[in-house]
């Protein structure tokens, strides 16, 4: 049985779906970012179902810091716990460990940190990490990896993708032998690799040979996004991606903007993830089919208009931009959860859209038309 | 014509409904407090329909300073601006410009003060709070009224009440030669009165006898719960309430708790306001029908019960005391949206419960059983 079905594909470009426990995903698809089990900006996971949400990604470090994944998987998993009734993918905690924390030590059996909060000890490897995750129950179980700095040395970076290597043959024991507990939350959880190996490219190829002997249901291109050009990420993931297995799932974790996603799907990626839709929300940085806008701007001062004329998210049914500057101005948090909602809305729209053209064969138009626009400041 | 209608009294109790422009309003009522056209805690007027908001309070010093009463005008007005077509409520910025304002200057004309957010100068009297009000076409329009500090000078308050009741006079001439202009937004506008009079028992009479003279739509009491105690507000509100016009409105303004609202009723106020379920949630103090709880309190870490298992609003259906607890913890914005809409909809159904129970001549009985729980810490 295989979880991913590839539909067609238009040059590189892949319509797929992947089937997870909690639903049926069409790819490819943007998945919005909930890391502490909750998305910024006060979107609920009724607010989720509204504005075109398949997937929501939360995060193991994050959880297992607070509240701790033995109170979520006491109260039914995580999707019990955040009323989300949809896939959930949880990040393996790797990123987080080597961005967030401080005083790492790195060792076979995996990396001893402090944690962000209150400067904790907390140890983490593979074991750990599926622990966790198998705990929250989510659908999709990300593989416990290190990401690199940009630029690491050569050797470092050989080393460490050969040991993450490692650290992904031990999470997919200790993710199988846990899903044979009774107490199982999910029985139906997947694991996916992650691809390292910096800005190296035979590194990155034979990482990701040797991690597609595994055979497991997904795989994605981690450490990317984390100050290299876009063109060299594009060159990176033109390199691994001819090595991805055809029929797995590929996920470029942590990209990107609009324009990044449509040369990832061009470049034959399935899944992405970013906190950027958010985070430029909180900025007035909001995306629009004509380019992105800044709210702030005083133009808007007493504009009538809803922020994009061409957008029927809930947002823009409604509100002038005028109203959402005054709000974002006053400090009103009700403006952070409105450009929130309408930039995520505009990401699922983003993919949506990007799926019909594929099913029309019309993808290398869209992107044509679009991937100078949506670049664009207006 | 009258706008209020009386429909039965139990004792000192009120039952009765408000006509506005923008529909009938049951009262006893508690109005949501939306200070810059947006209510604490990311809640949009959509969301106020949902928690049984029957009439939005604004308030007019904050919206001239920011952003502007022209810019709303210009957009046709506040309910067209905040998407809000109930009722509303714009406080007349008296309050505030005491309150928050620095450097104030107070003459016969009004008052010369510096903003609280960049410092410039601003004069407002009686005329210049009308003209904004105008301009933001609410339904009910509040007096301009000085508010004293509590204690003040005996003789300070004789003659700040008295000259609040010549400024009352001149917002009666002043709104109603503005509602003649052909670009009024709001035609159906009411002037409400405010009485004043610090805690001198027989300044507050006098002001209320002579206000009352002026037939206005609708009475508040103003300068309470500035600091005295709660005993000493019922026994102001005792002897002003005697000589308020009993077929026009009384609005207690800022008050209070549930249990103050409960007693309001009791000594005959129909409208009550307060930010206190707003700033509460914040610091995680939540009302039940048994009692006040901290959802902040380790005994719900784990606990899979909703706020209130008496309480059927959108939060209290949805999620657990621990997700909550996690995502005020968390500091997730999200935190602060549920637990302001539990709260505010604790404070609506408050009141429904309050109608319901003279409307079935069972109000003292109701007063009995809650007016000690509800301000229990349990």
């Amino acid at each position: 049985m295989t979880d991913f079905k590839l539909i067609l594909k238009e040059n590189r470009a892949r319509r797929g779906e992947y089937k997870t426990a909690h639903g049926t995903i069409q790819t490819p698809v943007f998945m919005n970012v909930g890391t502490q089990a909750a998305i910024k900006g006060a979107l609920s996971a009724f607010d989720l179902k509204q504005i075109g949400c398949q997937i929501e990604l939360s995060n193991t470090y994050h959880l297992h810091v607070r509240p701790g994944e033995k109170i979520i998987k006491e109260l039914g998993g995580l999707h019990e716990f955040m009323k989300w009734d949809g896939p959930i993918l949880t990040d393996s905690g790797g990123f987080q460990v080597f961005s967030l924390a401080k005083l790492r030590r790195i060792k076979e059996e995996g990396v001893e940190f402090n944690a962000h909060t209150d400067g904790h000890l907390i140890f983490m490897g593979p074991e750990e990490s599926m622990n966790i995750q198998w705990s929250l129950g989510s659908d999709i179980v990300m593989a416990f990896d290190e990401c690199v700095e940009n630029p690491s040395p050569r050797e470092y970076v050989r080393q460490s993708s050969e040991r993450t290597a490692r650290w992904l043959e031990r999470c997919k024991v200790s993710l199988s032998d846990l899903l044979k507990r009774e107490d199982t939350v999910n029985p139906g959880q997947k694991l996916w690799g992650i691809n390292q190996g910096g800005t190296y490219k035979d590194i990155r190829i034979d990482n990701m040979k040797k991690i597609a002997e595994l055979d497991l249901s997904g795989y994605a291109i981690g450490g990317l996004a984390v100050g290299e050009t876009a063109e060299e990420m594009y060159e990176i993931i033109e390199s691994v991606e001819e090595h991805m297995p055809a029929d797995k799932p590929r996920y470029l974790m942590g990209v990107g903007t609009p324009v990044n996603i449509l040369e990832g799907v061009a470049r034959g990626i399935d899944f992405f993830d970013c906190v950027m839709p958010a985070r430029n929300a909180r900025h007035g940085h909001l995306f629009t089919w004509q380019g992105i806008i800044n709210i702030n701007n005083n133009k808007f001062l007493s504009d009538a208009m809803p922020i994009d004329p061409e957008c029927d998210c809930p947002v823009c049914r409604t509100y002038s931009r005028a109203y959402l500057r005054h709000l974002l101005k006053a400090g009103e948090m009700l403006g952070m959860r409105l450009t929130v909602m309408h930039n995520l809305y505009f990401y699922n729209k983003l993919t949506e859209k990007i799926r019909n053209a594929l099913d029309s064969g019309t993808f290398e138009a869209f992107r044509r038309e679009y991937s100078v626009k949506l670049g664009k400041r207006i």
